[in-house]
C-alpha cells in the first residue's frame, strides 16, 4: 500500500527544487532500475510490483515497497508505468580539472531538451566518454525525462554543472587540451586531424555555441551536408544536437 | 473566426484514418510551414495569426484563415502553438524500383517512435538520401509528431510503405544493389568497404531487423562501442535507432 505521503514525496522529486533539497532523483522501468541496482549509484527506495520483486535481487539496505500497477501509475512519470520506480541518491562528482588532461570530454552549452540531453549521455557512454561538462543553463540531468532517455547510461557518466567561461579560463592555465567546437564554419570534420584528448563543445539546439564561449575554441569543425537540394536554406537543413554529437564522437573515435 | 466544423476537421487529421480518407496531413509552426509553402508539397489551407499572414507570401490558391492564438491552441498538436497550422496534401510517390539502382536508400524495418522517424527523415535529407522505404508497421510519416520532428525535411524526402520481403524479392531480380544491415554481428563499419549505392536497413528500436528480412542482407555491418565498462551488458549499451542511422549515413557519405 502506498501512503499519501509516499505519493507526495515521490511526485515532489519530479521538480528540480525538491530533488536538490533531498539530493535524490527517480528512475523508472525494469531495464533502467535493474541497471542502476547493479551500478555505483546508491538506490534508497524501490517501489515495485510483486513480479519485479520476485525476479530481482535487491540489497537489504534498500527500502522496498510492493505496490500494484495502479499505485505505480500514481507516482510514475511515464505514459505507461513499467513494473518499478526507484528513488536514488545523486552521486557527488568532484571536479578535478587535471583529470580531463588525457581524455575526451563533452561540453554542453545550454542543451535544453531533456530527450537530447539523455541521448547525448547515452552516446557518450557508447563512445567511452566518461564525463560531461554542462553549462548552468543545460537541462537538469536528474529530470525524469533525461534519466529515462539515458537508458541507464546515467549510472556511468559523470556530469558537472558550471559556468563554462570560468571553467575554460581555469582549464586553459592548468591543462592545454584542444577545445573543439562544432560551428557552421570551420574545418570539415571528415578531413580534419582529430586527437583523442580534448573538449568537444556542443551548442544549444537553436542558438548554437554562446558568443562568449566561441573565443575559447582552438579547433573549429563543421559537419558538411551531402544534400542535393542545397539552396542556402541552412536554417532548415540543420542536424539535431544529439545527432551532431553522435557524428562528431564517431569521427573522433574511429581514427 | 474558427467554426466548430473547422476545429473538428483539423483535429480529425491527427488520426491516421482521417488523414487517409482526406489524403491530407497537418504541419505546424512558422519554420516548417514556411518551408512547406516554398516546396513541392501542395498546401491547401493555412490557419494563422495576423502576424504570420502579414510577413508571409501565400499563394492565392491556398485557403487562408486568420485566427487568434487562442483559436490556434484549439487545433494545435504542439504544447505551445506557434503562429500557424497548414493542411497539406499527401504527395503521391510512385514506386519505381529501378530508380533505386544508382543511389543510397534507407529501409526502415518497423521504426515505431514518431520522434525517431522524423529525425531519420531529417538525417536522410542532410546526407542527400532522397527516398526512404518503410515497412508497413513503421510509424506513419504524416503523424503530426513525425512531421514536426522532420523540421521541414518531409517536403524533400519520398517515403514508400510496403512489405519489405516482397520489395526485396522484386528488387533482387530487377537491380542487384547491395543490401546493408546494421546488426550486432558483422563487419566493423569503420573499416568496411562501403559503396555509394545500395539499401541500408535500420531495424526496430527494440527488436532490431526482422527475422524474415535478415536473409536479404548482403553486407552485415556493426557499429563498435568504445565504452571502457563493457561487461557483456549489450542490452543497455545500445544506440538509439536514429543515432545509429546518423553514424551509418555519415560513414557511407564521408568516403
Amino acid at each position: 500500500m502506498l501512503s499519501k505521503n509516499q505519493i507526495k514525496f515521490v511526485n515532489s522529486l519530479k521538480q528540480k527544487k525538491y530533488r536538490e533539497e533531498h539530493n535524490l532523483f527517480i528512475a523508472e522501468g525494469n531495464k533502467i532500475v535493474s541497471e542502476l541496482l547493479n551500478s555505483s549509484i546508491v538506490v534508497k527506495q524501490v517501489y515495485a510490483t510483486s513480479e519485479f520483486l520476485r525476479k530481482t535481487n535487491i540489497d537489504a539496505a534498500i527500502e522496498r515497497f510492493e505496490i500494484t500497477e495502479n499505485e505505480l501509475e500514481r507516482i510514475s512519470s511515464l505514459i505507461t508505468a513499467n513494473e518499478v520506480l526507484a528513488v536514488c541518491q545523486m552521486p557527488t562528482c568532484i571536479l578535478n580539472i587535471e583529470a580531463f588532461k588525457d581524455k575526451l570530454t563533452l561540453v554542453l552549452d545550454d542543451i535544453k531538451d531533456p530527450g537530447n540531453l539523455g541521448t547525448i549521455i547515452r552516446i557518450a557512454d557508447w563512445f567511452g566518454i566518461d564525463s560531461i561538462i554542462c553549462s548552468s543553463n543545460t537541462a537538469d540531468v536528474y529530470n525524469p525525462k533525461v534519466v529515462q532517455a539515458t537508458m541507464g547510461s546515467i549510472a556511468r557518466i559523470k556530469t558537472h554543472y558550471l559556468d563554462l567561461a570560468v571553467f575554460f579560463n581555469s582549464s586553459k592555465s592548468l591543462i592545454q587540451n584542444p577545445i573543439y567546437g562544432a560551428l557552421l564554419e570551420g574545418e570539415n570534420i571528415y578531413t580534419s586531424k582529430l586527437t583523442s584528448i580534448g573538449f568537444i563543445i556542443i551548442g544549444n539546439e537553436s542558438k548554437g555555441i554562446s558568443e562568449n564561449i566561441v573565443p575559447f575554441i582552438t579547433d573549429k569543425l563543421y559537419i558538411p551536408s551531402f544534400s542535393n537540394n542545397k539552396s542556402g536554406k541552412s536554417e532548415v537543413e540543420s542536424l539535431n544536437a544529439a545527432i551532431a554529437t553522435s557524428i562528431i564522437c564517431s569521427e573522433f573515435r574511429r581514427r
